[in-house]
This record gives structure tokens, C-alpha cells and sequence, in this order.
């Protein structure tokens, strides 16, 4: 089990948000809340977009409490949109290349979960992989194999879409091995202009999801506030402080989509026959303010 | 803060004492039951001896609950006698250079504790390594500026006296710049044939320290067990496992001097006339069974 | 391209080969004198038999020629029989995990070469992997995956055999995507008793290989000496020495195949109806002793 | 040995002066040209500065030919006033904390070459570091060292002047022990306003330095242009291309001062009684155009 969390809004210094609040990321990585886990120290990443559209990625294998690098790139490089992950392996090795968040072209994704039953399974799903995206797979995660079992699921024209059916595609192969483990995660991707996160599990017991927003975030005293209005927003796995005034969680089975200061949260169905459309619909549960 | 074990008796897989235990250095790496700090991620380190004179040593950056590098050497390595340490920063970098054991020719030393005051003495202290010993300072902690003045406070020839030396002369800059923070240490050096272990503070706060002996030393499911005899020595921070009737407590200012089966441990005092002699005396409280 | 060190014989210090000869391997790991590319700094790995059936493995990132851990490990362990390997990126990434040698219980395999096209075909390559081998996956170099690869093609009855297969099986891939690129390899694998080393290409134009015997092996003044005799073998990229007279050629399209004192080298054909028979035939080049 | 670039002007990213050069600093990495060593492998370092008055630090032990994050990191940040370097260490382990360029507060120093007889001096310089720089430093280079030598001869107040200062110091101090081996150096310092770089030794025969400057840089094929003008200055261990028309030599015993447009190079003798003076003398070789 992992940490992250996802920023879109006012460029601001990547370690207001990663090292300032009380139970800031960088704190969590050493002692989680509100994970499986309390320790998320096998590695970190860093994804952050720029002047670019590639995104810029820093990922180590150290713990993230206690590497200067990372508090230097986090201090020195104000960002509007940026991804930060911590690691706990559930298996694999502690490598650079099993770190999050993954990048391919302009896009980032991360992720906290697991696939049930991916030991005997994932030359199954590694055989899916499209061709086109089989030569970047790198490191041997399952977090890594549902990104480019995405992008071959049509992540880069409709990106809720390849959520379900990736989701769906990966719980078919499950169910074809007799699989009896669950299949659990929360994800977030971004192509720069755009946050999609999900949460969801085949069995009811996803990793907790949370975010807010407001027309301007900043911290005092471990505390993090946002101004009323829109244009910011933040997903994360937990609360970065004790108060939680500031955050909604997002329930099991929906997903966000934020784009600039519109935010909607709907159910997620990867079995639907219109799995998390891209128009708004009734089931929108809340709206940019 | 951090976690460590010594061992000397027949050869024995290092992994037996490292990784099988319920409670094992391992384990306390990612979860430390009495310590300051639960998690000791910030490096890890291993000495040993085998055919040559000089120990080897193996240390790196990694926490060690996830090294595989660790695992393999420590499955594979056979030794009559070694040090393993687990390391928390008390504020000094993570780096290879700063992780226990230290070693001196056929010497090794390693520590939890803290020298009060530090950043504002270690300018002096430095200055007392002897010359000979300075150019093979490599790192910033307390912990090998210690081991090098112990090397000049005659530790190749008299390891309980170097050690009382070194403990009043560290006092004593300490008290000349007035700081109030206490000196607290647990530490243990080797020259291959004996380990010297120490338990002081200042203030009667020093970190736990343990000992058991036996004949032999087995694991079954988690549990260390000692075979009634001599000739085998545990000395660790913490115990291994949760049963816990094969350690004996080493109290605060007391210092255990191990060669084979004989095991002593005695008062210590850095301000007596005739700190920790050498030969045994009354005060001695076990003898080696 | 890669440098790498097969050795089997009575135990040495491995620092004996892997630092003291002239032009020994950590020399070649900052200037090579027969590689395409002088330098192999992107990781170094070592595998030994001990005690144990599965032998240990140390594999690092760093650059050979300047870690300190892979110092003290080779001064300190003896072994009888040993890999050591430092690597040359042709493209994938610096990790452990893709590291020389890889290890598959009582199983080493290291590799220099590359198979023409990877990027094109690891795919099709990698869905060749059986079932039983797939989770141990853990990198992305065509170096490992020949490795299961052959895994699946009988290595553990027959290592000849499945050399000869596996290689086969590669071209046929290479061939049905018209990939120009030429397969070219060295490569070793042992099971704790026997070197099974290959000089292969498609074009003709295979790196170096070369190997040396006696009863005995020591180094002085970097000079690589054997006693006449037979009892030690030494497989590598490239002579240790500038001298040279303890080091014959393996040709293009040869196998090694040495047990104990027992070395045979014979022609090679992945085409062959009996592709490297186990049982002597006249096509055998040398003669152990 | 090593090589290393300081970058004054317009922002840019840093990848242009970093990778594309024909023979970029990352290309001398593996494979400088005009040193003594041609490997520059244990280790890399980025400072740069952005919005803060306290630059970036990002150093690591891997090579830098080979680092992902180095690679992404100077893609992505555009700069006005970066150091960078790449390391072939003298003796002194491979640690982040060896790693230049070295910072105090809103001070860069980064350094090439060797005090002679460091290892028998190091003592006697170390404790000429005044006591309140004498915290901050981290590893055992000489490096380093000379670096918090100058801060307590005055750096923050006059960057030539401490140059002089400490050089005649530690030569001072080489003396005293009779010390045989030269004093050979080339170091830049920035306070993220002005660079200054020295290319001095005691024996004439110092490490290469070169500077170059324009309006405006960029690479085009490989090759550095700079637009004719002034107001972006370079100064490196070695032109970054064949071509060699941009680029001046500096001089043994010179010393350049660069801000923003005004370039100036004069003489620099540390036993002189005006060393280096503040204000532009007849001296002064260069002009900035």
C-alpha cells in the first residue's frame, strides 16, 4: 500500500504541499494514518508538469523522509500541476523503475492497490500490453502494467473510458484463474491539463480516497486551507491534517474528473454499459463550485 | 536512534540471527518495540569476521527491511562473530559513511545514542583525534568520531579503559561549553576475538541494552533459543522475540566484556579512579556460566 | 556491451581475479581493452556458491571500480565457483534488477550481447516465457529473459540443449519480424557443478571469449598464472593480464562445457539436428588437461 | 579529477549546455578530452538557482551519463544561474556528500583538482574552518574543506579576497609539513549574482578552465554558438565541442569575475599584497565586450 497525492491549480512550490502540513506526504511516508501499512519507505516519485508538455519525473529508491534532493527539487520548483508518491512494495523490488509516478508522452499515472492474484496472472495481463506501449514497460509493478493496459485502452481520448475498461479487462482475467483475491486501488492520471482519479475495489474495501479545493491553497502551522472558490484542487489518499475541514472523501466506486476549478465526482461501473461517460449526468454527485 | 546486535560463539548463518527471529534487527528496521524512534530506515550495516584479520563490512543506504543484497549475503555468510546495525538518523546525513559498524583495521565499533551537544562540540572533539586516526574519518556522526577517539584513548590495548576515557573526555567538552543535553549510549566494539559493550548516559536514560548466552543458539518459529552452556553471546538492543526468558537486562552504567564463553559484566564509571579494570573484581555482577 | 568472469576450481578470495590481475575485471569495468565501449559502468553484479545449493548475489548500481561493499565482499568470501559481471547499458535501464548474473534457484546465468530488434520484439520474446517462470521476471534486458527463456527450454536437464533451442527460438522471432540487426552473444550459466559458456552470433561477429586452466591459479604482480594441471577453468570476456599465455581463444560458434577438471569446447549450431550433444563427440576441440 | 560548467544569463534549460553539446559535460562524464583522467563516473551535481535566494541541490553517486532523473530535471528547469559537475574522485569515498557543487545559504563552490598531502594536513585545515561554518560541513573532501575555509575568510564579503586568503592558508599550512605535491586547482563560487573561477597551482600546472560569452547561447549540431554581445557567460573545464572558436582560455594563476554582462579576468596571486582587488586594475585582461 501507498501514499499519494495530486495538485492542479496556482503554481506553488511543490513542498508546501509535500513537506509543510502536519500529516504532510513526506510525514506519511514515514508513518501513515490511515493506510494497511504505517511505513511507505521503498522508494518515491515526483512528476510535475512545467514548460513542457512531458512532465519532468524524479523518482529514488531511498525513503522520501530523508532525502535532500527531494526537498530541494520540492522547495525550488513551483508547479500547476504535479503528482507525489510514496511507496510501500506489496511484492516487487525497490527500484527506480517500480517507483511512481509512470510517464509516458505527456501523460503521468499512479497508484495505491493491489491486483489480486498478479503473481499468477501477469503474463496473462503483461500480454495484453498493445504492442505500440510494450517497449516502454519497464519495471515489473502491477501499478505500472494497468497504466500501459490503459493506454492501449484509449487513455488519451477518453480517459474515464479506459479506466472501465482496463478495470474491467483485468477482472475478467481474475475471474478466468479462480482468482479469490480482491482487486483494489485507488489511481490518478493526468495529461497536464486534466486530473482523473479513481477509487474502487472488487470487494468493497478500497484504500481511502479524499480531496478539496478552493481558489487558493496555503499552510500554516501543519494546517492546510483553502480559499472559498475553485481553480485548486487536491487528491490524496488521507488528510494532510488533523482539522480535515478541508477534504470530502471520495466513496467507493467513483471517480473524479478536475479540470481547472470544475470538479465532478461520479459512480464508477467498469460492468456499465456506459462506464463514467464523459458528459455530466444525473449521477454527478458534486459540482465545481 | 537506531538497533543493533553483536554475536560471537560457532559459526552461524548471519540471516539466522538477522532475519528469522519474531523480533528480529530486520523486523526492527520497519518497527522497533523499545525504541525512541519505531522505524530505523536510514541505512543499514554489517561486519564480520572470517578467514582474515580484517572484518568484512557491508553497508549501505537502503532500509534493510528491503534489501536483497542484504538477505543473499547474510543467508549465505557464515561467521563466528558480528556486528548488525540498523540505523535512525539523529540528524546526520543518510550515506554509506555514516552507517554502522565503523572499522579500524581488525577493529569494529558501532552505537545508538547521542552525544549532547553535538553540533555545537564536534568542532573540539574532532580536534582530539589523534593524528594518526584523523585521516580515516570519513563521515559527520558522533558515532565514528567516537570510535576514532576511543583508537587514541589506547582502545587496541585496553578497550574498557578507552572506553571510560574517551566517555570522560567527550563529558568534559561537553561541561566546559555548558551544554545541557544529556550523553547517552549504548556501543560495542570488536577486535575478532572480544566484544566490549557499553550502557551510559548522563542522566540514567541511556537506551536499552540485552545479552543472552548458551552453548548454541537456535530459531524455531520466532523464537531465540539459547542450549544451557557458554561459549555462544547475543548482545542486541532489544530482544529478539517475545518470549523473552533467554535475555538478561545490562543496566544503566554497566559494561559486558565477552571472549568465548566467559562473559563479564561490571559497573563503569568514566569518573572513578579505576574505570572498568581488567581484571575482575568484586563488582563483577555474572559471571560466564 | 559488458565485461563478465566465470570461475570454478578450489576456493579463492574472489578479490584475487576480480581486483589483483592487471587488466582484472573492476580494471575492465573503467577501461575495457577489447569492448566496443571501454567503459562498463552501469552496475556490477556477483554470484558465488557456498554452503547452500542457491548460490548468494550481490548486484549493484554503482560503477565496479568504486564500491567499497564489493571490495570487502570479494576479500572476504572464498568460493570454488563464481560469477562476476560489470555492465555496459545497450539501452536498458541502470538497476539492480538488470544486473549480470541473474539467479533462478541453484541457477546462475550472465550474459554480453545483445538480441538485434529487442526494442521490436520483446513482446513476442517475452510471451515465450513459461507459465512456471514468468513471476520471477523482474527487469527488462534481453539478458534475463534469454535466461528464462531457457529456463523453459530444459536448462535444468539439458543446459547445452537449451542453449541451442533458446538460441533458435530467438532467431525465428527476429526472422518473422525481418529484423537486420544480428543476434550476438557470450554468455554463462552454472548450477553450482558445471560452466556452461557460449560464443554465438548471427553474423559472425561475436564478442570476445576466452579461457584459461591448471591445478591451480594465482596472480602476481598482475600477472595470471596456472599450474599445469587441470582442477580450475577460468570463462571471460577478455584476458586478465597483457601477457596472455594462459588464455586460449573460444571461436565463434563454440560451447564450453567444464566440470571439475574436465573442460570440453565444441562447435555450436542452433540449426543442428543434435544441436551440442551432452555425450563427447569428435567435433570436440579441446581436451581437459 | 574532474570537470565541471557554471552557466551565467538568460534563462535556459539546463539540458541545453548539459547533454546536447557535441561534448557536453555529460559526454565528458564518460569520456573528458583535456583530463587527466578520462572517466568522470562517481558522482554528479546540479546547483541552480530560481526564486529563492537559496539555490537547488540535487548531487547523487551515479554516473551521470545514465541518470534518468538528472536527464528529466535539466529538460525541465530553466535557469538564470546554474553549477554543474561531474566527479573522478582523488581518493575520498563516493557519497552525495562528496558530490559538488557544495552550498551555504545562497552560496554555490564547486572545485577541480587536489590539495597536496590532504590526507597528512587534513587535520590542521579542518580545524582552521571557522566554528560557525564547522557544522555545516559534511563529507571529507578537500573540496569542501576549501569551501568553508573561505566562508570564514570572508567570502560573503569579498569572493577574490577569500580565494586568496585560503589558498595562501592551506599553501601556508602545506609548507609547515613540508608537503611535496602541489596545490592545483580550478573552483567557481556564486553568491546567484556573480560567479568567480580560479585556475591556480603551485606548480604551473593547473586543470584546464575556459569561459565564453555572447547575448545569447544556444546548440545547434552539437556545436555552442553564442550571439555576439554580452550578458551570458560560461566558464568550464573544457570547450563543449570540437569546433573551439567560442571559447577563451584562462590562464594559470587568473582569476574571472562575471556579473551579468561585465566580464573580468586578471591576474590572481595569493601571496601578493593586494590579492585580487575589487576594483578593475590595469591588470585586467579581459573586458566584458
Amino acid at each position: 500500500m501507498c501514499r499519494w497525492l495530486a495538485y492542479s491549480g496556482r503554481p506553488v512550490s511543490m513542498d508546501t504541499l509535500l513537506f509543510k502540513p502536519g500529516n504532510s506526504l513526506i510525514r506519511q511516508s514515514l508513518s501513515a494514518q490511515r493506510s494497511m501499512v504505517p511505513t511507505n519507505g521503498d522508494g518515491f516519485g515526483l512528476g510535475w508538469y512545467a514548460d513542457l508538455p512531458m512532465p519532468g519525473l524524479f523518482r529514488d529508491t531511498m525513503p522520501a523522509w530523508n532525502d535532500a534532493n527531494l526537498r530541494s527539487l520540492s522547495e525550488q520548483i513551483r508547479s500547476p500541476m504535479f503528482f507525489a508518491h510514496v511507496r510501500a512494495s506489496t511484492g516487487t523490488a525497490t527500484t527506480r523503475l517500480n517507483c511512481h509516478p509512470f510517464r509516458y508522452e505527456n501523460w503521468l499515472f499512479m497508484h495505491n492497490g493491489k491486483i489480486g492474484g498478479y503473481g499468477l496472472i501477469r503474463r496473462d495481463l503483461e500480454h495484453l500490453i498493445a504492442r505500440e506501449f510494450y517497449p516502454f514497460r519497464e519495471g515489473s509493478t502491477d501499478s505500472e502494467l494497468f497504466f500501459y493496459l490503459m493506454l492501449g485502452h484509449g487513455l488519451e481520448d477518453d480517459a474515464p473510458g479506459a479506466f472501465a475498461r482496463t478495470t474491467k479487462a483485468v477482472l475478467d482475467v481474475m475471474a478466468e484463474h479462480k482468482v479469490s483475491e480482491p482487486f483494489r486501488m485507488t489511481a490518478a492520471c493526468s495529461d497536464g491539463k486534466r486530473i482523473i482519479a479513481l477509487r474502487f475495489s472488487s470487494d468493497g474495501k478500497s484504500p481511502t480516497l479524499f480531496w478539496g479545493q478552493g481558489c487558493d491553497v496555503w499552510v500554516e502551522e501543519g494546517e492546510v486551507h483553502f480559499n472559498r472558490g475553485q481553480g485548486c484542487v487536491l487528491v490524496l489518499s488521507e488528510p494532510l491534517d488533523e482539522v480535515g475541514g478541508s477534504w470530502s472523501e471520495i466513496r467507493e466506486s467513483e471517480i473524479l474528473m478536475a479540470r481547472g476549478g470544475d470538479v465532478q465526482v461520479r459512480p464508477f461501473d467498469p460492468h456499465g454499459g456506459r462506464a463514467a461517460p464523459s458528459a455530466p449526468d444525473e449521477a454527478t454527485r458534486y459540482l465545481g463550485a
